[in-house]
């Protein structure tokens, strides 16, 4: 079976981006990508992106980034499942490289939200939930995490409390992370007297919207070696694409069996994990998808590593640091580092490689060897799962 | 190498569908592409649409369709490359079965205009330009054809009228398929007195935008086979997907080198062809991207079968016609059969697998044998290009 492996990374801070445009982001992360596998030139370009056309009035971003980052003429084209957009992005690009017919893909997710402002990005996120049954009734992302989470809380008998490990662990690992939109670790005290945003989901429940881009090279691991030709500038433990498994589910959560299941999540990790013939034992660490905290501890109990209705405890518990029996969002995760759309799926990737690689510095998990990333669309209506594995 | 075949085949009248939505249309092509291929099953589907999340309000499409379809669960993701859109997801699903992880991939291309009339739906068009340079400008796509029109009309000394052969042969081919939105044969002075539209570009340089959906099942040609257990209800010679190449260019036009010609056009064809080892005088029928009747000399050009400045001559001369030296646009091409945005690319392939099945009745080329399909975003921003092949 041919090996793809993770050639180069780049990825702009994430954050409020006034100055510079959805190009320019792009842009920023494929050079320092192009720059970490020491100049390797791509023939494809996947574009994970959730909401430039109606952001940034943009489509055929695809062609617009390949043209912007100087590599016009290459292949290009936008990989879109809402907020799975970027691990869709790498998936395809995974694919193209696996059949023989790409030997160098780059993968980029980019999202610029600060185009517009308020209400026009809540109604732009909300075109990610089914627009004739949802969001025509003003239903919004956060409404219906809202939702999911009251629902978990009277099923399993848990305060809105129980879910501040999640925000106070993501607030703890942000502080190192140099591209993170928010570097201060919180106390419980901050997150109880939080204000509102959907009862019961308060500020710290919920990622910050924000801009940003990260990007990927990939490549087979037969064409990376310097003395095949292709140059390489570093030395770094090469890290491989292990597994790859997507699944999606229906939009609306009212035509779930049961919506405090993300079927999804289970499947797609499922997948990956049984094309790397690992068990849950094996992974090191979790990069979960944390827009919302109810979606990370769903993530923890479909995927695995809790039974159902106490995916919380992980977080209460600790069992979610850095140091603990799973670490997850190590480098802030999206409530720290901040949500950058359809980019969030591939600074997973991103920050996922600098763990194998052993570059996470201060939020190092010792001796990582296999990472899981999943990235969701909607409340895991898409997901899309990668086991990432360090080549010694 | 593996052969990745085509082994179904599905597809909407193209029109005003007033009266259902983008889910219903997508649906109905599925179940006639599932149907054709005796009720093969896919496990990934790959969206090709431009415009939903604008005219429909509705991103994160592939989980829609996916589970709209009676597919819950299966890998879904859209595809964009504004009007390559339909041609892009194609070379996705292509890629994913060629890689050899996935097996049955269902590639479905829809468009729903009508969810929005007028301004609303040329100002989603114009996404598919440059935002910041073109489109802000007020630079729509039906404007920056006349451009290329005008210019080409100067630089090589036709006129207007010289343009005639393309609409006249597409409406032609388009009075006996069933699926044409126009089948209404038209006469040269019928183009002549044509309304205007941007000047010198009339309403019979420019494909209708139309509401359709069109759908194809791949699969590798050993799975196919009924001997190895999936079923097959009906005795068709096989299609096989013989070449796939894709390219990016700018989006605006002033950035260019030489407007005039399309080098994704010729880049994209040149690597499907180099894939099947076939010269020009193999190709049987050209399905090429008449969005507007430049686009189609342009591309004659671009591809090789005329010279620069002479594409127009092959319409004016009968050559592009059914018994002609390059039959195009065999079933009315998108001038008759009718633009439906990113479901357009995905139509060529329905349509050139009814040619080489033998299937496309009073439109039928005669022994066709290879055919090109070609799917452009923008004026050739991005181009995509497949040969499909007839096995016999």
């Amino acid at each position: 079976m041919t090996e793809v492996i993770i050639a180069g990374i780049g990825q702009t801070e994430v954050g409020e981006h006034w100055e510079i445009g959805l190009r320019d982001l792009a842009y920023a992360a494929i050079h320092d990508a192009i720059h970490d596998a020491g100049g390797l030139k791509p023939q494809s370009l996947f574009v994970g992106n959730m909401l430039a056309p109606n952001l940034s009035r943009q489509a055929h971003v695809g062609a617009l980034i390949a043209d912007y980052a100087g590599l016009t003429g290459i292949e290009a084209v936008t990989v879109e499942a809402a907020g799975a957009s970027g691990g869709a992005a790498l998936r395809q690009g995974y694919l193209a490289v696996a059949s023989g017919f790409v030997d160098v893909a780059l993968v980029v997710g980019v999202e610029k939200f600060t185009d517009k402002v308020g209400s026009e990005v809540d109604e732009a996120l909300a075109t990610a939930s089914d627009s004739d049954f949802e969001a025509v009734q003003g239903m919004t992302p956060a409404a219906q995490a809202a939702l999911l989470m009251k629902r978990y809380m009277h099923e399993n008998e848990v305060s809105a409390d129980g879910f501040a490990g999640f925000a106070l662990t993501a607030h703890a690992n942000g502080v190192a992370n140099k591209n993170a939109m928010f570097r201060k670790a919180i106390k419980a005290e901050t997150y109880a007297k939080a204000e509102m945003v959907s009862d019961p989901l308060n500020m710290f429940d919920m990622a910050p919207n924000a801009d940003g881009a990260a990007a990927l090279l990939l490549t087979r691991r037969e064409l990376y070696h310097p003395r095949r030709g292709l140059p390489s500038s570093f030395s770094n433990p090469l890290v491989k694409i292990a597994g790859s498994g997507a699944s999606s589910d229906t939009l609306a959560l009212h035509d779930r069996k049961d919506m405090l299941y993300f079927d999804t999540a289970q499947l797609s990790a499922g997948k990956a994990m049984k094309q790397v013939g690992l068990t849950l034992d094996g992974i090191d660490f979790f990069e979960y998808h944390d827009a919302f905290s109810i979606y990370a501890a769903l993530q923890l109990e479909a995927v695995g590593f809790a039974i159902k209705g106490s995916g919380w405890k992980l977080a209460a518990d600790g069992s979610i640091g850095l140091k603990g029996k799973i670490p997850c969002a190590t480098m802030g995760g999206m409530k720290a580092r901040g949500f950058p759309g359809g980019a969030a799926g591939v600074y997973q990737a991103v920050e996922a490689t600098m763990q194998l690689r052993g570059q996470a510095e201060a939020n190092q998990v010792k001796d990582a060897k296999f990472g899981l990333i999943q990235s969701l669309g909607g409340p895991a209506s898409t997901a899309v799962s990668h086991i990432l594995q360090r080549l010694d």
